[in-house]
């Protein structure tokens, strides 16, 4: 068996540990003669497992007991969808606040519009091609919006709120698709925090709603299956769930809890960017777009001085096991996705690999 | 390693073989390094997943070239919303008709009513507790109705379509989560056929779409997610995929090849349903309440003519490793769901342990 050190984005590395617990359970759960995926979900051993992942994500980010859960499907991206049509009950009327900081903010935004005549951009950076967070002073917020929404990481620009943005009375939403569990996260400071798994909890299939249950049950006649109220009643079992991916999302879970919980993985992950961070800053042979300030932990894009090097630099970091490099073509160059169960050996591979190209090229 | 025979609804047994390989696979598929859950869905091997395990289901299923293959998530639940909110491009003025022929197709139609004034029953067996399915000649189909909608195979009340409804030009619509690939269907005669996978595809958590082509981008600043066209465009990957859902699915699809395709399927399933048919119907002591010309040959619903005795026929089966078999609260007793993955010696096992439940207790 060979692995590699993956850095995608998502669907992206998982525990090694998770991955051997799933391979040894997949054909006989714990004696039960069938695998995780054969359950019906309405079965003991199957509520168990739901039951656990929920109560572990709730013990691992202290998530308030006036918060429901929900394991969703679809993506974050069509949370971009249901947030607006379950909480904006007046569409000609009311407002909302979107901050744009990314591909993915944008595209938050655009579904809104689809959704809600007034749909305010209370900062961009976009002229600045995302590289940085607009600072508290920049958003310019509207203290009647329904909510107002965030995009707490940039997966493509590599770029993290290093603050908590204070929205006053208005709902703060966060997607928190690609740095959820990757540090400590107030959940009451929230209205409602969104996740797609396959970064930092789990495989793609399966979306994570934090939401104020008050945010629920505002409108009426919703289609049943985008509705969270609905959703949360039924325990996200208002229909068949995605079983396996949830069960994959709770081994996650257990595996951040045996390695000490949140505030560990925020110690390893400063560890672990700032390292990488340090070793594209103290070479003039690699360049960092984003704004000191305003990094991610979580996606580190770096190009080449030499930009001609690049496609040498990519297959060199393959031969070398280090693979899924590839910048997103926005930014170009490199990205290198850091996640919570990528191993410190992989930060130190790859920036082994960075100063011999560097030596050899530089 | 324990294995038992597992009669659950869904998510229900798959083949031992793709289990095995899934766990062979889960840590480094194919030399990549990294489990199928890891991959990036942009990923040249992923690629190659997704477009084989699409080939597969268009080769197994004769799926013609004007029909898109959609693998969304959300479940079939999703599609009783999506499809009005697709197809239906004045809710005001015009009409569908539903068959109504178990809780599926009562939810699916409810669903409907919510995006359009105009929803007929074009006809129900409510009042025989769905225990037949309506003939032609019961359809008291609108011709123009923008489309007819049927439940293919019943899970709950174990019927399904012994004919293939024609209504005309209005195009068919069917929810065929039980039985897809269980039997050929002639995919020209339908609009649209979809299906939850957690039946005869795979695990739960990626829901299929086959529609015939002219029939999507009808309406426009439909909610991205949510739209057939947008979907159909970027081939499922308008945002990632449930990527390990369609590698299950793949998998069983090329099983189902491997076995011989659709036309082995339906060999087999007539041989084990007849059989345990033949079973119930044998003795006096078994039950089973559907119309003979209606019967399922997935999901086999059978009641004791002395119903004190469910619970300890329950019991019984499960300690000889027969499990999942509680009938459906609506009709009480027992269901066996015997999917193409349910071996024959399943059935087997089945009937020699009603024999003897009924030597002992009849």
């Amino acid at each position: 068996m060979k692995r590699v050190f993956n850095f995608s984005a998502g669907p992206a590395v998982l525990p090694v540990a998770v991955l051997e617990r799933a391979r040894d359970e997949m054909l006989d759960y714990k004696g039960s003669g069938m695998s995780v995926m054969e359950m019906s979900h309405r079965s003991k051993d199957y509520m168990a497992i739901i039951a656990n992942a929920e109560a572990l994500l709730r013990e691992l980010m202290g998530i308030p007991e006036d918060y429901a859960v929900l394991f969703l499907q679809g993506g974050a991206s069509l949370q971009f969808s249901m947030l607006p049509m379950n909480l904006i009950t007046d569409p000609a009327s009311q407002s909302v606040d979107y901050v744009l900081t990314g591909s993915w903010a944008e595209k938050a935004c655009s579904e809104a519009r689809k959704l809600c005549a007034d749909v305010r951009v209370a900062a961009t950076t976009k002229s600045v091609n995302y590289t940085r967070i607009p600072t508290q002073a920049e958003l310019t917020l509207n203290p009647n919006a329904v909510y107002a929404h965030i995009t707490s990481n940039n997966t493509i620009f590599g770029t993290e709120y290093p603050y908590l943005p204070d929205t006053g009375d208005v709902p703060l939403i966060a997607d928190a698709s690609s740095n959820i569990l990757s540090r400590p996260v107030e959940v009451s400071k929230y209205g409602m925090i969104y996740a797609g798994a396959q970064k930092n909890l789990g495989p793609s299939g399966v979306t994570v709603v934090i939401i104020r249950k008050d945010l629920m049950g505002r409108k009426a006649n919703l289609p049943t299956m985008l509705d969270y109220q609905a959703l949360a009643k039924e325990g996200s079992m208002l229909n068949t769930p995605p079983t396996y991916a949830i069960y994959i999302l709770g081994l996650v879970l257990e595996w951040v809890k045996e390695q000490g919980g949140v505030n560990e993985m925020e110690r390893r992950n400063i560890h672990k960017a700032g390292k990488l961070y340090a070793a594209i800053d103290g070479s003039a042979f690699y360049l960092c777009p984003t704004e000191v300030a305003s990094r991610s932990r979580m996606n580190v894009p770096f190009t080449l001085a030499n930009p001609d090097l690049t496609d040498a630099f990519l297959a060199g970091a393959k031969a070398a096991g280090l693979v899924t490099l590839k910048g997103h073509r926005s930014v170009g160059g490199m990205r290198a996705s850091i996640y919570n169960a990528m191993p410190e050996e992989g930060i130190d591979a790859l920036i082994a690999f960075m100063k011999e190209f560097e030596r050899v090229n530089g």
